[in-house]
């Protein structure tokens, strides 16, 4: 019988709240006791405007077990057996807003309003933990360092070193930069030119986006602070996905890609519905024509049209619904990546198997191979020999799925 | 012989530098001077690494005389006449970098980093000269007043006010807000509530966008400055349309469009390629389902899905290139509306009626009268009866392009 080798690329671990404390450097422990306090406040903020608490106790009830997986790595092997899923990209916030790493350090990484100091420690406890928890199952998982880079690149080049003298072969960089330098500045080149060397994948994971433009002058909320705006909500999730891809065109009109040819790039949870306009346009903008031409030269240092680097360079990593799966011609199956982004609720687990029912019939095998682990394990540098007999043992049965 | 009525919604006039300094309030005259010295050297610094002064010189010559239609009455009359068109949209910036508002109230209408009082002075300078212009021919003619929106809401009001009983029936809000309310905050209610009253059209129109963070800190650019970043065209590009579209779905999220169902909002110059992505993507947003499920009720303001505000309250002014006239259904028909960007360079102008010709190829009647005019036509209140014997003296025939 035959299995699928499945990879999401897209999974997240982290500790329970106070867990961390022995991972900071000790002169940020006293910081991180407030701190800790600051969380549980504003995530009961939160709850009173935003989540909804009754939602997520509902969808949590009967999985305390299986969520646990969030930091546990014998129960982490156990649910993603159970879930057919032999590899895993692992990112930070366990159970979303109740394991983020301190200090503004998580999924919303954003150097706006953030103490450079603080998410920098935040950033390294979470990065060492994770380092332990990739190294009980080193095969399986590769996991990705926090770098908030756009405070310093030295900084961030020495984060790179360190994470993959750890075992990290991967790092998550912010999605927004505020003040800072977008990313096709030359000052960032010294740190493209070392996750290509070390080969390790550069990712952007949604989370973090405009939000003081959506909700908002009190956001994140504070106690006695005046509620959200209306609407605030639903802008986000239009923009989020915006601001996750946003930086694929500060790589590639800068040259990035062109300088750095074998930087390899994700985009995570960002959908891929995105991809045929996105790819239009760019190119039509690169076109010579009439309407730009008074602008002058500004493509002369890309050697190739921005859709070729982005076919190149470029991963997307995230659950693959069934409306794009239909068009992933368009959007590339090369390009596209499965994710189960346990243990969020968002995500396919434990469901993944329907899912994937639905999202791939009538899909043929090639292709499936791809998108559910194939394209992952050469991006991400899986090692598919190590892999190939716990697919043969978990992963989804050949003909259960797809044509 | 049968003759489409061609609406340009998409038109610009200015005066000649120097100009605007009757049409100032006297206590900014003098600062004015200063100003002129200051576009100049702007210009010229420019030039050295942004715009390609040869390009732009080569495609002036032998067009001089017609140019000077961006300000004159009567040559505007017979340059609009020659290309085909029976009414227009008049924007500013005759002719882009020569004939902008002073101190930045121009098509790159922005608060960042512009002085607030010489702002609005500046936008009101033009208006006043606008309105004089537009009463030159007003059954042609609906103007596009400047209104700096962010800054102080009842400051907009009462332009908008001023305008309306001017003549100007249009306005043109900042498509970035910088640190100021975005446009889905209560606080614009009553600008709203105006404009749907008095039945004035809402127009953003590409131009400014975050260039700061495209060029680089020195921008834009000063002399001894450091030369703008590589890519920062391309990016911008690329960007501007996304910015231009960009407060449609702060209002559409924001419920602007269920509390003012006449409010009537033009996204100019901004092509129509992204209305589908758009549309499907709103309104992906919009169904519950399991993505955003954990995030509470974000929708139940809205009595209609995304894409049902933009059919109803949202057009399009822009040049139709053919691989948009090909996708029309997908863009919707009723939303799009020709634009010639006469005098800029990269608009039609005075090719329209070629590349009519080469957009249209195919397409029925009933869809050209609305492209063409019928849509702009009802959007922004023209008197079709008073353009009629215009339209059957200048525009295209039918049978010449289309169907």
């Amino acid at each position: 019988m035959e299995r699928y080798l499945v990879i999401s690329t897209d999974c997240h671990a982290g500790l329970p709240p106070g867990g961390y404390r022995e991972y900071l450097d000790p002169q940020y422990r006293e910081r991180f006791d407030v701190e800790i306090e600051r969380q549980l406040e504003m995530a009961r903020e939160s709850r009173k405007s935003m989540l909804v608490e009754d939602i997520n106790r509902e969808w949590r009830r009967g999985r305390e077990q299986d969520l646990t997986g969030a930091w546990d790595h014998d129960q982490r092997i156990k649910v993603l057996d159970g879930d057919g899923v032999a590899g895993e990209v692992v990112f930070c916030d366990g159970i979303t807003e109740n394991n983020s790493p301190p200090f503004g350090a998580g999924i919303g990484l954003s150097p706006v309003g953030a103490d450079r100091e603080l998410q920098w420690a935040g950033a390294r406890a979470h990065n060492r933990w994770l380092a332990e928890l990739c190294q009980m199952a080193p095969e399986r998982r590769v996991g990705v360092a926090i770098v908030p880079a756009t405070w310093d690149v030295d900084e961030a080049i020495a984060e790179v070193r360190w994470a993959r003298a750890n075992g990290l072969r991967s790092v998550m960089l912010p999605v927004v930069w505020g003040d800072h330098d977008p990313y096709h500045h030359p000052v960032y080149d010294p740190l493209w030119r070392i996750c290509q060397e070390l080969e390790v994948v550069v990712n952007f994971h949604s989370g973090a986006a405009e939000s003081q433009h959506y909700f908002g002058r009190n956001w994140p909320p504070a106690p006695g602070g005046e509620p959200p705006l209306v609407g605030g909500m639903g802008i986000y999730v239009c923009e989020a996905v915006w601001v996750v891809a946003r930086p694929l065109t500060f790589l590639i009109w800068g040259g990035v890609f062109e300088r750095f040819p074998g930087l390899r790039v994700a985009v995570t949870e960002g959908t891929t519905s995105w991809v045929p306009h996105y790819l239009e346009h760019w190119d039509e903008r690169y076109v010579d024509w009439h309407v730009t031409t008074k602008l002058g030269d500004y493509k002369s240092h890309l050697s190739m049209k921005p859709s070729d680097y982005f076919r190149r360079n470029v991963r997307l990593g995230t659950f693959l619904a069934r409306r794009e799966v239909v068009r992933r011609h368009e959007i590339g199956v090369e390009n596209m990546m499965w994710g189960t982004d346990y243990p969020h609720p968002e995500g396919t687990w434990p469901q993944t198997h329907e899912m994937m029912t639905v999202s791939f019939e009538g899909v043929p095998h090639e292709e499936l191979v791809a998108m559910l682990g194939g394209n992952a394990a050469s991006f991400y540098r899986f090692d598919t020999e190590k892999l190939a007999p716990i697919a043969a043992r978990v992963g989804p049965e050949r003909g259960a799925i797809g044509d």
